[in-house]
């Protein structure tokens, strides 16, 4: 490794992050006295989240199948309207028609060496009533291509683009072949991609299955035994290619309602273009054994009793997949308390409903854990809470398709949402298990300070458990740490498209029955969070994050950390750039980054003396106050670029998007970055250009904040 | 980590070592006309190894069993005394009589939760008419105590010592219990230890066997479809307690001849107390699959496809062990040529001859590449090379039980060898893959400056695929070396016990036969070394060395060489000094090598000087230089202690010694080193003096070697 020079962390060290509040108050963004009418009113909501009640809603949302699509998905929609309702909030309900495909017949048979017709079900389990539902999707391919093929296989690992390029080197050509992956591998990549990669070098189609190495047998005992997966599970999913954009495949960029027009299928450029089939590792096992060639390189080895062979052949089988493509109806349901000094700005917490059969984990224990938090916020309103912004409670109706729901919704209000949708919180699945944050890094000071205040089952508090497991983790030296948003659920559109910070964060690991028929209230009572205890601390983490975004008389964004953040990125590049090509480009990246910092601890200042005139003082500057907050939303918004990054107009965000290869895992920086990977040197420097732009832009807005945040100062100190 | 300070490393940066004689020659230890002649010879030498003679060798010597104590083993000692004979080797055959165990009954039985007869054989494979053999050994464990066992199963992962602490801490009692460990496992551990450590903590008994992760699908394809084992394959193995004592368990520290008193089978130290039972996995998996209690840590995870628990229970066998113990005779073979100018010295090379079925790989391969050496060897000696010094060819009768040929035979002629044994090299099994050498440290010139003069099929010289091979492993930047000697090979006796300088060097790599019946001519032949290429390579490389330690003008043993690996192990045991509890003992030993080290590299500067007076001037100084010689063997000897190390008084060398709980991964330094290991401060200093007054005996002799070479410096340049 190289030395670098960060001119980033040479200012960091200069000029410390004023957590302007944090001192006086405890709390960033309040002043002394609302800081602590805060802490009275969170201590009401922190009151009511309760295991009985979760166990209870979780019980009600996972009896019948209730993917997108169905009615039972839109009966649940209105159940939770119906208890919104209940709890006092505003509700409202929009619905999309979207692109959905649900599966006629599928069928995957080895013809050679021997015929064995494969299993596409997974078996019940006695244990578990709910596994002798019936109504549930199969083991089944969202978004590919329905068709017939046949042909040799050619196993290729995770079928990530280091793997199909291995092969190249190697002189296997997919040419025709039927190639077979296994979900998974580091960095955290997509099914999508991995078909996307196969059918560019000309896979006829793809087999995908779980190797027990990832999940299963060999992370501990199966189910029913164990939480992880059983010989018979099936991950289903979607295979949309959403790092090109998410949501309906036929209408990018609009909203899937009435008078859109919609592409041709053959013309969706995020459905995959051959067809796809996934399958248990028992079943895999059944083929895999069957495949000659070469022994596989050490790390492509996987968790099967057999040695791994790249093939092609001799093992062939034959694949046979329909589905019926149809616009079927996504509901979305929301549940609002307006705010009393800025009612047009809201705070939107939310997480996904539809799931591919019972879900108990995969969203349903996220949305329980949400209702109590939903619970808890409006027994304080009862008793007189009145936020100082509007909250936003949601419920999304097609996640798992990926992202059908938030796309839609994102694309319709696009204008409005820019204009006014302070934060986004995605509250999704979530077990007993680590503590694990991702935002933009403007909020992770406010995240980090929030985690002291959340208790934890097993810790003093969250903000404890949290930094213990850091360690344990070996994650280095830097304590807690927020990690930058990829994409694989609800933030995309908003994080992504339209710029407006996000976090996905809650409790969770490995499982073993994601995306399977296994998922189920009887698992989740086992494995998932026996007691709740978790959900139980989750929902009043969540509830906290949302009252203090909701009542911060100044936002509680940092751009000094936002700063310090890319700083780490621009390191990165100036690592790889080893031929220093982009030296120049890098180094003006650097600067500006370095005045957005500047910037940042300047407006911070004046805001610690601002809120130091105390509530009365503040309230008395509304005006102002209101002007200098619209400012610190809109400079985050300033780092989209409306021609989006390099490939992929739909991506906006100059900071964070996911990977174009990888889905999943997060990018940074990702319009330099990648053509940098992919030795596009004269993109990258036009890429890089927009983000010097970007950040002078952002830079501008967040000084400006800072002036019209003098014009607030008290008069004694001023 | 720390920062230490090398008291040697600076000396080492001061004085760089001088290679007497590779300036002038190219050759260590030789004047610039002798060396041209050594050339010529080795070049005679080098045309002799031939594939199609190996091959011949191979099948002959792989036709029937022939472990130790057969008939068959005797009968191939004569075959090749007769060989050596047709080579003109003057040759001598020693015989032992040694407590040796063939097996009677074995039964392992499962009998809970279901009853199941374990296999304890190994199937013929149709492809290969040898694995039809009959009279082998089955699945056998040598030198257990036989007898019946029965109760519940406690899996303990590889079985080493720290395997059996996490036991302990986690409250697992071995008390009745047998114990199921899997073969292998790092540091590079021996089967026996494994028992003991689980006799001492209660054990009844202990079932063994090789999982796929270390040795079998896992790794690649199995016999008969390729090099690694089988499902059935079973590895026999001794499990005399080696780092006690090798060689007959019943006569420590004397030969096994008539005469000599033996212990009464109660009394031997190296006997395990408890019966054991190595396995297939394929039959550990029947009885693995039933363990319960908790999941093991990941790492304890194998490559079956079952989750691994540790018990106890509730699975359950029995196990029905019977063995005659018998005195049963191991023949020793040599063949010597004569020296010319110090015939009283001489270099031995040997390997072993027995093995546990048929033994193609392990030893005989070893054998057939070493006699072609020999052959080679003859061939100079038919066209009039005289060495210097005597050169003996041996064949050891009974290794594979653990070192009694060599083990007796260096006991009986302790004082002889001590005296005219100038270095021991092992040749033992090899196959085609990476080269390593493992060797004491004075001898570490010496092998890397020979591996520049030795082919190798697939780069220009053995040095060149050696350095490759480093880099490519991550070996560092610190390039060729060689590694220290452990256990687990027939240079035990003479390394550790006598202080004779040793050498054990080769091709090798994982197999999947080791131990096994598919150890056989048709393995070798398609997996093992096709066309024998790495073996006429390696009997070229064994030649050179064998014939420059024999002719050297001045012994090719460099003492700056040997401080300076010194130096690194004091510095290891510095960073593990955390507390400075035996700071002053540690800065006595360093300051003790660090002279060892300006003595070795003045020796140096003198014997370069008496080289330089050229070969004539050299062969006038004869009586002088067979006194340097003397002295530059005698000073390695002196790091030997008559008291021996910590726990273990057959083993002398202070430097060297097999792990006590390894066996075969070297400890260096090993009576300090396991000392402060275990935390027993008062023996590690003890020991510390030790080494300290045997580095400064061992310095003391250097110096006078150098002293005396001066006797015999060329007038012109004294």
């Amino acid at each position: 490794m190289k030395h670098t020079l960060s001119i980033v962390a040479l200012f960091a060290i200069a000029l410390p992050t004023v957590a302007y509040g944090t001192q006086q108050s405890g709390l960033l963004g309040f002043s002394a006295q609302n800081a602590e009418r805060e802490r009275a009113w969170e201590r009401i909501m922190a009151a009511v989240p309760d295991s009985a009640k979760m166990r209870e809603y979780h019980f009600a949302l996972t009896r019948r199948p209730h993917h997108a699509g169905t009615e039972e998905n839109h009966r649940l929609a209105l159940y939770l309207r119906d208890l919104w309702e209940g709890f006092g909030f505003e509700t409202e309900m929009v619905k999309y028609d979207v692109l959905i495909p649900w599966p006629g017949e599928l069928r995957l048979k080895l013809v050679y060496p021997e015929e064995i017709e494969l299993s596409l079900t997974e078996p019940p389990v006695p244990e578990d009533p709910d596994t002798y539902v019936e109504g549930g999707l199969p083991g089944m391919a969202a978004y590919v291509t329905p068709g017939d093929a046949s042909g040799e296989l050619v196993y290729a690992n995770y079928g990530r683009i280091g793997d199909y390029r291995l092969l190249e080197e190697m002189g296997v050509s997919l040419e025709g072949k039927i190639v077979i992956v296994r979900y998974g591998g580091s960095p955290g990549q997509m099914r999508g991609m991995k078909v996307r990669e196969a059918a560019i070098r000309g896979a006829a189609a793809v087999v995908i299955y779980t190797d027990p190495e990832e999940d299963g047998y060999v992370r501990g005992d199966v189910y029913p035994n164990g939480r992880w997966r059983p010989w018979e599970g099936i991950q289903r999913g979607s295979f949309l290619d959403v790092p090109i954009y998410p949501g309906d495949p036929l209408t990018p960029f609009q909203p899937s309602i009435p008078g859109v027009e919609r592409l041709a299928f053959e013309d969706a450029a995020t459905i995959q273009k051959i067809p796809v089939q996934p399958i248990s590792y028992g079943e895999a096992l059944k083929i895999l054994r069957h495949i000659g060639g070469p022994v596989v390189p050490a790390d492509w080895q996987g968790g099967l009793p057999i040695t791994y062979h790249i093939g092609p052949g001799p093992a062939r089988v034959e694949m046979h997949v329909e589905y019926d493509y149809q616009q079927r109806p996504v509901w979305n349901v929301f549940g609002k308390i307006t705010g009393e000094i800025e009612p047009d700005k809201f705070v939107l917490v939310a997480g996904h409903r539809d799931s591919w059969v019972l879900g108990a984990r995969d969203p349903t224990s996220g949305a329980v854990s949400l209702l109590e938090t939903a619970r808890g916020v409006a027994a304080a309103v009862e008793q007189g809470f009145r936020p100082r912004r509007s909250i936003v409670f949601g419920s999304w109706g097609g996640e798992d398709f990926f992202l059908l729901g938030s796309t839609e919704w994102g694309e319709q209000f696009a204008e409005e949402l820019r204009e006014n949708m302070v934060v986004y919180i995605n509250r999704e699945s979530y077990i007993a298990g680590a503590w694990g944050a991702s935002a933009n890094h403007s909020l992770e000071p406010f995240i980090i300070e929030t985690s002291r205040d959340a208790p934890h089952p097993e810790a003093s508090s969250l903000y404890d458990a949290w930094a213990a497991q850091r360690s344990r983790g070996g994650g280095g030296g830097g304590g807690v740490r927020v990690n930058a948003l990829g994409s694989g659920s609800d933030y995309t559109v908003f994080l992504d498209h339209l710029g407006v910070p996000s976090m996905s964060l809650g409790y969770g690991g490995g499982n073993g029955v994601y995306h399977s028929l296994y998922d189920t209230f009887y698992w989740f009572q086992r494995f998932g969070d026996p007691g709740y205890r978790y959900g139980v601390a989750q929902a009043d983490m969540v509830g906290r994050l949302v009252m203090r975004l909701a009542n911060a008389e100044i936002l509680p964004f940092d751009y000094t950390s936002a700063a310090d953040a890319i700083g780490e990125y621009v390191d990165q590049l100036v690592t790889m750039d080893d031929g220093g090509r982009l030296r120049e480009e890098l180094r003006s990246i650097g600067a500006a980054t370095a005045r957005l910092r500047i910037a940042g601890s300047e407006a911070n200042s004046v805001y610690e003396r601002v809120l130091a005139g105390g509530a009365e003082w503040v309230a008395s500057q509304q005006q102002t106050i209101r002007e200098v907050n619209q400012l610190i939303m809109q400079a985050e918004r300033e780092l989209i670029d409306e021609r989006g990054i390099w490939r992929r107009p739909w991506y906006r965000n100059l900071v964070y998007a996911p990977g174009y290869y990888e889905g999943y895992t997060a990018k940074t920086l990702p319009g330099v970055r990648e053509a940098m990977e992919e030795g596009e040197w004269d993109i990258a420097r036009t890429q890089a250009g927009m983000l010097v732009e970007a950040l002078v832009r952002a830079t501008d807005v967040v000084t400006r904040a800072g002036e019209k945040a003098k014009e607030a100062l008290p008069r004694q100190v001023s």
